[in-house]
């Protein structure tokens, strides 16, 4: 039988972030690589005794097919959380997705013929930068500052390439660098998308677990013009595993996703959705938030501790003040990805920067971790490694 | 802020159906639109009970993200009943998918460019042809008949149209026939689909759920050439809210499929797996699937009763020996969108035979029953007022 997969997908490559998945089960591996919160801040109890509420109370709601939009009281409360953060006008609306990732898809689905581009930021998430590609986007690069995206570039790029339907962004302890875009950059971001009639698409699955410095306004919040579709998730503030985020944004692109959605799952489960609104109702989620965000605080301020303890002094690093990662750069010619495989060989797991690349063709010295997995122990002893290979490099 | 949508999504509708769900919480309102299970039959407490030992035994693995493929017991679980029905070889591997819709979207989006064809029966699965339809594929038309697709047709088609990819049938309780296809047809179209080697995708969320006649062997099971790509599903087994359905099929699809899913939606939720996993492990699903199928075989027969006697006699109908639906020609020129509105004016939800057509530009007078959900009183005032909307046409 011979046959031939779609052009769309053929040259497809899984995430490499999910294909290390698979050496973390080495004995002593200590990973650097994952993208989840710490298990232990996952609220057990509580949910357990919510999903018996549910089976007591309301099982044939939990078990029998839902609507495509959402578990209506989950779509209500993430409303009102948005809108406690400004985020979201009448002429929004709202869909609970399987994760923010098929918001991520959906979108892509809904706006993008083969041909059409993307803005996207540099380093950017793979997971996202993978969706644009499975419907053959182009992706134009734009480096991302200390300060979030350069704007004069995003400006170039959109001028010189009409293309462009829309910009990829994750404004706040961005994946893979940390970085946060300052609110000068963000206004300018919205009237260069304006000015050139693009829309904006912002992911922002972190922006809650701040845990340094001070609040920064969602891009969503600052725009009047429904130009901006907002991402978000309960995976990084309650527990991935469920798979329930959401997309807010102008009512016509969120009827043309539930249309999408229901040829892609029908609806996301309903268990899991009425699991994330009784938590939502009957506990304090910013209380959650908060303890988490304290707790990856601590573990990033240790991993910048040991980094600058057993990192070559040339090896530059992002400073987040909230999220799951941080960025290195090696600063000289060596390749992240054989880097990267040096790492796992010593029972270190990070992820290569050329993963988090839109154009791969490009070599990268950059390399990706994360900060909220590993206990205060490990972080020493794999940072320690880290530097350790580094230095087998020589100068 | 001009924008438009992709090209392939420009002209896509929601499901009627689903649509149709929005006016089911009418009070009153009888519904022989849905295509679910009777909620009695569901698990509760044994559902109920599962959930309380994940979440005392292994509450981390539950909440915190697993990998794309699915969750591996489950994925053994599924194998083993498989290959007890011999379905599935060691060329074969399997994907866990949010629900069977899922698969049936990862296996367009890895195979069809856009022209592509698909050879779809008339009348077909809406959620599968809007799948179709979501990838501007082109759907060519072969009648379905009493034992099956029309095989002189189908191979008519494969011979004038070079672009069609795959073959698309619900051999066993067709939704929304509820037609199954005989032996002899299984194997002629296995012949055919080598002949012009075309991949032959099976949809098969019912046919577990026999209540009268003899099991006929599934296409897969019949294929040696590795040409079958197997859909399957819990939800019309166990739940259907949970999502989770499968996919199997030779090594290099399901690969494709599972770096799609990954940009989709990074996998199945875990807790929805790990029910269904503990299901199989700890009750008899086979018992549960024989008190499901009983309980619609004697509804599907009450139904039939009420419509032979209430039903002028040219309306003609089938004869399901499992699943959940049966098919009704009203046999004359009637457009079934204008009767099925007239139906739910008097309170009686039904399919209109429009929605199941691959070439929506054809009128139809046909029209889906589904027979689990109504209750037996609710089934004859159903099929009563039915009847008197027929007769309301005159002859």
């Amino acid at each position: 039988m011979d046959f031939t997969f779609a052009q769309r997908v053929k040259d497809l490559k899984g995430s490499a972030i999910r294909e290390s998945f698979k050496a973390l089960s080495r004995p002593g591996m200590i990973s650097f690589a994952g993208g989840m919160p710490d298990p232990s801040t996952y609220p057990v109890e509580e949910i357990n005794t919510i999903a018996n509420e549910i089976f007591s109370e309301t099982p044939i709601t939990a078990l029998q097919y839902g609507i495509t939009e959402g578990y209506a009281p989950l779509i209500e409360q993430t409303r009102k959380r948005l809108s406690n953060a400004k985020i979201g006008s009448e002429d929004d609306s709202l869909i609970i997705t399987s994760g923010g990732q098929q918001a991520i898809e959906l979108i892509t689905k809904a706006l993008i013929n083969e041909g059409d581009g993307i803005a996207c930021e540099v380093p950017s998430f793979i997971g996202a930068l993978n969706a644009f590609r499975s419907y053959n986007a182009r992706l134009y690069s734009v480096p991302v500052e200390d300060d979030g995206m350069n704007i004069d570039i995003l400006d170039k790029t959109l001028s010189e390439n009409k293309n462009i339907k829309f910009i990829y962004t994750i404004p706040t302890f961005q994946n893979p660098s940390g970085i946060t875009m300052s609110l000068e950059k963000r206004k300018q971001l919205l009237d260069v998308a304006k000015r050139h009639n693009v829309l904006i698409l912002e992911d922002n699955p972190y922006g809650e677990l701040r845990f340094a410095g001070k609040d920064v306004p969602t891009l969503k919040s600052l725009d009047n013009d429904g130009i901006v579709m907002y991402v978000g998730s309960y995976s990084k503030i309650l527990a991935p595993g469920l798979r329930v985020g959401f997309l807010l944004a102008q009512k016509d692109i969120v009827e043309k996703a539930v249309v999408c959605k229901q040829v892609s799952d029908v609806h996301t489960g309903v268990l899991s959705q009425m699991i994330v609104s009784k938590y939502l109702e009957k506990y304090d989620i910013n209380e959650q938030i908060k303890k988490s965000a304290n707790l990856n605080g601590k573990k990033c301020a240790l991993m910048l501790k040991f980094i600058d303890k057993y990192f070559p002094s040339d090896v530059s690093r992002t400073s987040p003040e909230g999220g799951l990662f941080l960025w290195c750069d090696l600063g000289r010619d060596i390749d992240s990805i054989e880097f990267a495989a040096k790492c796992v060989e010593k029972n270190v797991a990070i992820v290569s920067g050329a993963s988090a690349m839109p154009d791969t063709s490009k070599k990268t010295s950059t390399f990706r971790l994360n900060f909220s997995m590993a206990s205060e122990e490990k972080l020493e002893l794999g940072i320690k490694t880290i530097g350790d290979v580094i230095r087998s490099y020589g100068r």
